[in-house]
């Protein structure tokens, strides 16, 4: 999704204690930053933020990370969030340098609405691709876990495909996850869209 | 599927030269009854046979063997036959029993439409259970493929997750097969259910 340009973005993110600048000197030890030795659990493509902020509030004894490479979407999270939430980080940064910023030290990684990318030459681009997996495997600390969920059928079955090749066991595939779960965290978009009837496609997969 | 009662069913079995008897004492040794060194492919549940008996004619250098487990069934697909298909074969019996038949030898499986089991207590009886998989370990001669299609959402996300997790790559996953993909064999089944615009579940799986 794209995001209206914000004209004074930079100096929103800059100003929010939330937000890591040079992430890349925290690879490795998270858990300091943190002060605490709790599982990291990050969201690649965070937008507006509601879904990491909720998980966050909810869940005091797990670490969140958000990531977005948006800043006119990360600015607007900024914007929303109340402080004093001591579990909650968020980077500014490109999904394709998560391994200079994080080794060996996350526990899930959650992909929601993610870009489908659905042309054939843009396959690499999209966040269950190999070239991600690959990266995901440098990041993750031992069990591996990716949850993800979509309202685009082609990159669904093309992550069900990928994750299977890379050797993830998939659990709860459902193609209508707000039919089968309820008191669900959702994202923006997911509320916007699941509104309208249509449906969400979602599985976890683990290795 | 049920089937209604023929009478003569058994008559219409044992008089049809398809129809493999004493189908134990070919265990390891189903090519030198076809007298080629041919793949052979299997359907489980082959129902009335449109399947397996277009699939023989189509690709005369694979041996096919259906089978099934109600004979209601069977003898209504044997009465409906052509003569003369060297590369086909059929099997009356209950896919449980199925290594006791067959001992690596097989290159892919097909299931079409499979009873769903809907229940969680009758897990072990879908035929890409772990019960399942297991025998078929057994009857494959190296690589192993199985090829699902069904209407049935439920034992299509079972099927993804119980395939995955026992180290299947899934391949040409779809959630509407017809819409993806023309020229298909189809199954009687298959052809009532899609002229009424619902879909089919497809994947193939390898490893």
């Amino acid at each position: 999704m794209r995001f209206r340009n914000l004209k004074n973005k930079e100096e929103i993110i800059n100003s929010c204690s939330y937000v890591v600048k040079d992430s890349e000197k925290y690879i490795g030890k998270w858990n300091s930053l943190f002060d605490n030795s709790n599982p990291i659990y990050i969201e690649i493509g965070m937008g507006k933020g509601k879904f990491i902020v909720e998980n966050a509030i909810n869940y005091p004894n797990i670490n969140f990370i958000g990531i977005e490479r948006q800043d006119n979407a990360l600015a607007r999270a900024v914007r929303n969030i109340d402080e004093g939430i001591s579990n909650l980080k968020l980077i500014s940064m490109d999904a394709i340098n998560i391994d200079e910023v994080f080794s060996k030290e996350i526990d899930r990684i959650y992909l929601n609405f993610s870009d489908p990318w659905p042309k054939n030459r843009q396959e690499k681009r999209r966040l269950t691709s190999k070239v991600f997996l690959d990266k995901y495997e440098k990041i993750f600390k031992d069990k591996q876990e990716i949850y993800l969920r979509t309202d685009n059928e082609g990159l669904f079955t093309y992550s069900i495909e990928s994750l299977s090749s890379n050797n993830y066991a998939l659990e709860d595939v459902t193609l209508d996850l707000h039919r089968d779960e309820e008191n669900l965290i959702t994202t923006e978009y997911e509320d916007k869209f699941s509104k309208n009837g249509d449906k969400i496609y979602s599985l976890k997969a683990r290795k």
